[in-house]
């Protein structure tokens, strides 16, 4: 017989593990097994933290560093990538306006802004570049993307003409200038890969979903929920595009919503975006079996995070499709069942989240072992 | 081809699931996957509260009533089981000295006694049996079987003569009265089922060990090892045998120890003797894949403990075997290995243990239809 041909296609691990670690765990706990297998690793990323990266290694892009500013206006060192011999640039938000550049303590959407990323682009501008992927995963700031916005020369003002730089500010919004805005973005095409489906605004939308985890109170969620609402306002006067209603317009902040507005970018569900472009279905072919995984994996996962894409693509070749996750559903789930034939939890036990967060490669390692022997089960 | 004989032969998921209702979960799981399979469920037990019913259920035997003292002098209606056409007694301790049976406030193991489990062995003996077999796992005492040994006659006595019926007072043991001891039992066959293997004494024993879950406090702890000891002490100088080398002395409190010296109770590997004496050869013999499983499998298991009784069995005839568990080793452990195949946690992601405990069924259901999926799929 044949060596079973398994194509490892996970996200990462949030919080945990990214997603090149995440492959090659499960590839080293197969090997470990009594599987007859040769394991092709593809690590994917669905518009979250670590999936420019990705795409820069996948297309062996070159980086190229530039001096920007950090969300709270410190300058860092930040890099993006360059693929398609320079024409195209790949830039991940969070390398210049991301979360895991602030402290935790200093978390503050209030005053965290998007301008490095805007900065990013610029230099990439500076290069040449025609094209813009840019993963916005991972990001501090809830500016709607006025930050990136500024950057490029678009200018917020208020009543009294003062230029307002941090999104608590924007409530004070009457006017924005365009009339400084870089005009060769204009020429470019921008997509935006995106790994939630919110709107801009309102219970769902990107202050109250995600401006608790970069930092806001209750308080903090209100305004600046009442400053992307300005903003909004002030933009479809202009504009006559309601950000609002904008699908996928909340992603990042707003930065989704106010980049579509103002620079015409394609929102685009991220992982679906991801495997096209770096050439899933070509490896796809030589795979008689798939495994894909996440931190967790659940209802949620169908509306477009990394392992749905792997898997609907897997399950349109008729391939099985196994899925390991740190936390999935207690009961089996017929809807998800669709998709992955087998759904197994990573964890040894009853443990705390901080606990099972630090033995993730280790239980991945385990688990994918006795995938393997359970495979290699029925075909002695 | 012809569809997979599975055998489900777990114990019991200890503070969850009994093993009949574990085996139900597992079969219910496969029964939904895709895995073309013929089940059949074979619960076992190793002396662990539980064993001595699924005896009397495996050899249809039959129940007699009995009017017992619990763990403290308090008159409950127990219950034996007779098999063989009554030549047998199947009596389970935790039945009439389990903690099953005391609310967990009431636990005091300086206080409970056996005296309950010695009422139920008398009652048999009026039936007529010649033969025993007890299940002593889930006592609340501490005791030394001196319990048991009171109620067929044997008396406890201080220099004054005085009669010492709980375990704090042994201390003041110095002889041990014989002439009133019930003859039939020393005709008697006696199978003790031990699921541990802890001599009698000292930081291993019976006190130490087991004492806190059955209530001691510390303090209680030294006191009950000092019991046994007297205990050991004066019964050594009537008999000449050394209880404290006992191997499985420890069992239930000393019970094993105590019958072992006073009755010539055999003690035995409990799961070994089950298995042989409910015919679990010839069911594994119609068998292609063995699920076993615990609440806990790790390599204290391989001593003794169900799941290895039966893994052991099963690999003698070169079968596939499966362990699930709520707990399972981080790391992959090559002394399981070689009796399990394949060792999975049933959890679906961090939690506490009590949670953990309550979702066990769900659990296994969802587990084994995963891996239902998983053998089903090299098939296809």
């Amino acid at each position: 017989m044949k060596p079973t041909r398994v194509l490892i296609a996970p996200n990462a691990f949030k919080h945990s593990l990214d997603a090149t670690a995440v492959a090659l765990a499960i590839q080293e706990g197969l090997q470990k097994s009594t599987l007859d297998c040769v394991c092709k690793c593809f690590p994917v990323g669905d518009g979250g933290d670590g999936t420019g990266a990705l795409i820069i290694q996948k297309h062996k892009g070159t980086l190229v560093s530039v001096q920007v500013s950090d969300p709270f206006d410190r300058k860092i060192t930040s890099l993006f990538g360059l693929v398609n011999e320079g024409d195209t640039a790949i830039i991940e938000m969070a390398n210049a306006s991301g979360i895991q550049l602030v402290k935790p303590e200093e978390l503050n959407p209030l005053r965290a802004t998007s301008f490095g990323t805007g900065e990013l682009i610029k230099a990439a501008l500076d290069k040449g570049v025609k094209k813009f992927v840019l993963a916005i995963g991972g990001s501090a700031t809830v500016d709607g993307g006025t930050g990136i916005l500024r950057a490029l020369g678009i200018r917020f003002l208020d009543a009294a003409n003062n230029e307002l730089t941090i999104p608590e500010r924007l409530t004070a919004l009457t006017r924005i200038d365009l009339s400084n805005l870089d005009q060769r973005i204009l020429a470019c095409d921008i997509t935006i890969l995106c790994d939630v489906e919110n709107t801009l605004l309102g219970d769902e939308g990107s202050a109250a979903v995600f401006g608790p985890q970069k930092g806001a109170t209750p308080n903090g969620v209100k305004k600046l929920d009442a400053s992307l609402a300005t903003f909004a306002q002030v933009a479809r006067q202009q504009t006559g595009i309601d950000m609002t209603i904008v699908r996928h317009g909340g992603a990042a902040g707003g930065v989704a919503a106010g980049l579509h507005t103002f620079l015409n970018a394609r929102l685009v569900n991220g992982i679906d975006f991801f495997l096209e472009f770096t050439g899933f279905s070509e490896v796809l072919a030589n795979a008689d079996l798939v495994i894909t995984g996440e931190g967790s994996i659940d209802e949620q996962t169908l509306h477009g995070k990394g392992p749905f894409g792997v898997a609907y693509q897997a399950k349109q070749k008729n391939l099985p499709v196994i899925g390991l996750a740190g936390k999935i559903p207690l009961e089996q789930n017929a809807k998800l069942n669709q998709y992955f034939d087998v759904l197994l939890a990573v964890g040894n036990g009853p443990t705390d989240m901080t606990t099972a967060l630090g033995c993730t490669e280790q239980n991945l390692v385990r688990t994918a072992w006795q995938l393997g022997n359970l495979l290699a089960m029925n075909s002695r």
